[in-house]
């Protein structure tokens, strides 16, 4: 089956924003096993809307499209589906519900424009919006399928995993099943090395590699007439990943993230965190904040930024400061075993270094230091990250909570066979 | 004058990438005047290759591709567009020496396949590659005009920027100019509704909102002969939604995020700012330290998830917790008033809330307390955000720092006008 994406936004011709969504939905399509020839970028104008949908119409499908679900006289993505198919629009009062309890959580009331979001195409399959006001549907027309999402892909993400995926595997002949093996600690380049033979010998299962930050996932995906049997099929390829990579994965689950990852490993060792964060100012106590439930683990964290504030807060000498400066090794290191002030914690992991925009001699951009302790146990890192403020600040991140995992894995594996 | 955008790349189709060269090309156009209404992504596949390109001279008079000129047998941009247009290709010379030349400094021979690149349909324009071995085309047909560039954005950026540009400049006339004016504490639609007569009315200089998490970007947009001629019909636009919006404009400049607004704010004022965060865990420290130099005005962040160190760190009563639990205005009102630990600072802000994903009646989902105390002077909101656990954490994260822009604002109005 063939699958167009269309992608409705002024704001994408215009490049004030990268069209991730073309992305995500591409690679969705790919997972699920749909070809895709075409993705069409249009504005928010009847005309030139209404003739992409009819091209795609004439050589594709399933027809997704995102963007021009929203509130105002802009979006018209709905209205002008539902036109090219004949079909009329309705006020679906369990939609309208939805939109006037989300105004009300917020305390709000829905304008008449909002309310125009519950009109429904006729025959359409309604897709609920968790995260937003803008239901999605899908229309059934002439055996073909009409997907419309809405843009923010805080709202199209979900919706698509929740209701699209369900609705299109309906449609398809046999099923494709993918698997995810996470591995940290290993650049995309190497990783490939390592897994050529595999990559090229390839045919069914396929493997796939994709780089993220401070981390690379590889995909194994399977064809096959039952989930079970494409289970059987990934099987021995991801026993054979686990076996070349070891420790260095993290998770073989899709939904499970690095952060997860680590907030498990440290509830299973019964193990408490606290943070003390420079140059990553938070993020590494954000990223553990996104796991919920976590207070149970998470001591709590300090963004020492400042020179004072390591001193002040994490207790490194102001003689380290003056004598290695604030982005070293002895500082990191410091930043770990200075006397604590908040509730005493079992590991703590400290993050220090320069994440630019400038780039001098005696500061060069993308140098860290990140420390870990685990029980006294401590170890300091040096890295060195390449790009922007923000991307370092991330790659840091990642590094660090990556750091944690080693450590903690390392404590144990001395403790039983030290 | 109409440009059409075509990304030629399986690895896009696949969603392997995400088409960065697409918005990169319509911010380029946007920037030159040109209108642009598709934009097309196509695999390096002959036929829907050159059905892409027909569709595109049919309705644009500049078409700019990008990819496909690689060395190896997929690479066939270059030989379909020439096939369009009835052009035969010849050996450049020139380009074929720049080849040979570009693989000796590498301290290597080209195979055949990289002299390929240096075939050039008759009759078009040779754009120098200095990144890399694919030079660029232009193919001047019937009036129109099809510029072909290589796919890495390294080598395609500063092509477009050195050759491109003064092409395309020669065929236009006059300029287009773009102002953002960045609005925070209004919902789009209230917006919309606000500016819906300078909407309705508009011609040139035309308007367009874009709704981010916790703000709203209003892009006035002007065509004239020159520079000046199009800043002076923006500027009355511009003035007359600084009166309608007012201290809810944080920045009229596209490059000041809400981060940097706030931190100019704060150093302007002379104050200095602490973070005593729950749900956000950071990330509104984290936000602030995206801001280079900051450590001038960030003392120092604390992340007190547990009620533990909500007490310890942040001087929040036990008894407080106890009658009012750890989500409540009071808890938010002493998370800002408690002694301090760290450096001593003007500003305290301080998030406290539920980010779920569970949502129960004692422990509502989204309901967030945000308290901001500046020199003694302390204010605190409550709010209700929906979506996921990152998005509610993103919403009170931007809405910390909006609190903390109003709540300095009020001071020193206060000061002045009292």
């Amino acid at each position: 089956m063939v699958a167009e994406i269309i992608c409705v936004g002024t704001e994408i011709l215009l490049g004030n924003i990268v069209n991730t969504n073309g992305a995500y939905l591409a690679r969705a399509c790919a997972g699920l096993g749909l070809s895709n020839f075409y993705q069409v970028t249009v504005g928010d104008n009847e005309e030139r809307l209404s003739e992409s949908i009819k091209t795609a119409l004439s050589r594709a499908d399933i027809i997704i499209l995102s963007g021009g679900l929203g509130p105002t006289e802009d979006d018209l993505t709905k209205e002008t589906a539902a036109k090219v198919c004949g079909k009329s629009l309705y006020l679906d009062e369990e939609s309208k519900e939805s939109i006037i309890a989300y105004f009300k959580k917020k305390g709000k009331e829905p304008t008449e424009n909002n309310i125009k979001q519950a009109m429904i195409p006729e025959g359409a399959v309604i897709l609920k919006n968790n995260n937003g006001t803008a239901p999605g549907v899908i229309i059934p027309y002439e055996n073909k399928h009409i997907v419309l999402l809405p843009g923010p892909p805080i709202e199209m993400i979900p919706m698509f995993e929740e209701s699209v995926v369900p609705y299109l595997r309906k449609l398809l002949p046999g099923v494709i099943v993918s698997q995810t093996v996470k591995v940290c600690s290993v650049g995309e380049s190497l990783l490939e090395t390592k897994i050529k033979d595999l990559i090229d010998s390839q045919t069914n299962p396929t493997i796939a590699t994709y780089a993220k930050t401070g981390e690379v996932h590889v995909r194994v995906t399977a064809q096959a007439a039952t989930e079970s049997e494409a289970n059987k099929l990934i099987k021995p390829v991801v026993n054979e990943l686990k076996l070349r990579f070891g420790n260095n994965i993290y998770t073989t689950d899709e939904n499970v993230t690095l952060e997860q990852a680590v907030v498990d490993l440290l509830e299973a060792s019964e193990l408490r965190i606290s943070t003390v964060e420079s140059c990553t100012g938070g993020m590494v106590a954000s990223r553990l904040i996104n796991v919920a439930g976590v207070s149970d683990i998470f001591k709590c964290g300090f963004v020492t930024y400042s020179n004072k504030a390591k001193r002040k807060l994490a207790g490194v000498k102001k003689s380290t400061i003056e004598k290695y400066t604030a982005v070293s090794e002895q500082t990191a290191k410091e930043m770990v075993s200075g006397p604590e002030l908040g509730p005493k914690a079992d590991v703590i992991v400290a993050v220090t270094g320069y994440a630019g925009p400038a780039d001098t001699e005696t500061e060069p951009k993308g140098l860290v230091y990140i420390a870990c302790n685990v029980c006294g146990q401590i170890k300091v890192k040096e890295y060195h990250f390449s790009g922007s403020r923000q991307k370092i600040r991330e790659s840091a991140t990642t590094e660090a909570l990556v750091l944690v995992r080693e450590c903690v894995l390392d404590y144990f594996s001395e403790k039983t066979f030290g």
